[in-house]
């Protein structure tokens, strides 16, 4: 946790803030803070600056929260992931928002098990925890959504193409011809599979909504490698 | 798995080998083969082919091996690592078997808990065991080398100058005013501290035994992810 990031729940007046739970506890035993000290703070959604703790005890922390910095830009990306397995799903979330992306998509894939969307770490609460996680490690405010999108064919057919539009769209396929691109210059969506990768038919389907193939190199990733690796070539620039 | 790596152990003639335990078990349950399949394979530091499966019972596989192809090009990147906490460690050394990582270097800082060196994965064992599972996910048969230097300042000052000649080498320092260059045509060494990252005394040290500190912007990322990030900006063209 390189930034506490404070919930509108957790103010109890414009500029002061309380901290309980996790987060009360990485102050305590990581940051061995004391009444007095300054950590490193931003409001969901809003700006970043510092708390002064005020009173600290068991159970609570008083934070003086002073803001005035903007969080760091985000990057232009629309994420559209086969829903990967639970425990990847879990870190690949952190991951994302580690890295800025914004706007996540778990959609549907043959080779997607049916168990996956089962998975308790779907649930708002977990989302939202998961999100905070690579939120505060990375010193960001700005809270990613994830879509959720349990069928394929009405997702690629309905919704895709209007989301890829202004977009450079590209979906990840190990075996096609053409690498993918470095240091775009505009917004991009890009879609990866699900181990084993997208089946020949959903690759076609996302290729009529507008995404082009480009592939990795001879290595597979998983895909919470593959995301790194992807945004890093992708936006080096913005990193 | 998307590849079986066989060790020699493993091999009861030159074109025959045995699969056992975990191999055997997804063999069975993910790929679901039976006498006559074939399956990736390749010998750890050799070539890569399939083979083919003879016969298959509750304890072993027997496979015909053809190998042919080489192995995928690894990185020229020396990569020095402060010791990550365990659980990080293990999965930090998927992610560098994955992405072509053969040189890697853990070595002590001031914010490496001491307890971390005491962790069961740095056995030689799991540290091939760990390998293993990041080149059989990329499909590679090169093993990297893990070196463990538990004192800092004698591997700076001793060993690192000689490491790092004829590499252009980095340390990730956020913060510091150079971001971290791109598209590298020469072999390289990269340094990346510990959660809280290197202390200034050595970042000092390291930038006497050759090294130039860089940024990734103003993102905090942990070991595992800044590892894909910064191997895909050095090197995009070699991945």
């Amino acid at each position: 946790m390189n930034l506490a990031l404070l919930f509108d729940e957790d103010f109890v007046d414009s500029d002061r803030a309380l901290l309980r739970g996790r987060r009360l506890e990485h102050l305590k035993t990581v940051l061995k803070s004391a009444t007095g000290h300054r950590i490193a703070v931003g409001r969901v959604n809003g700006a970043m600056g510092y708390g002064e703790v005020l009173r600290l005890t068991d159970t609570e922390a008083e934070l003086q929260v002073t803001l005035g910095q903007p969080a760091p830009t985000p990057l232009p990306l629309t994420l559209i992931l086969a829903m990967p397995r639970p425990k990847m799903l879990r870190r690949t979330l952190q991951t994302c928002a580690s890295l800025g992306v914004k706007d996540i998509w778990l959609i549907n894939s043959y080779k997607v098990e049916k168990s996956f969307w089962q998975t308790p770490w779907l649930s708002e609460e977990n989302l939202r925890e998961n999100l905070t996680l690579g939120l505060e490690q990375s010193k960001d405010t700005l809270m990613p959504k994830v879509h959720i999108r349990k069928l394929f064919k009405p997702f690629v057919e309905d919704e895709l193409p209007a989301l890829l539009s202004g977009k450079r769209a590209l979906v990840a396929h190990p075996g096609t011809a053409i690498p993918c691109p470095t240091h775009l210059n505009e917004p991009a969506a890009l879609c990866i599979g699900p181990e084993g990768g997208f089946t020949d038919y959903e690759v076609r389907k996302l290729e009529e909504a507008g995404c082009q193939s480009v592939h990795l190199g001879p290595r597979i990733l998983r895909v919470e490698t593959a995301v790194p690796v992807l945004v890093s070539r992708l936006f080096d620039a913005c990193l």
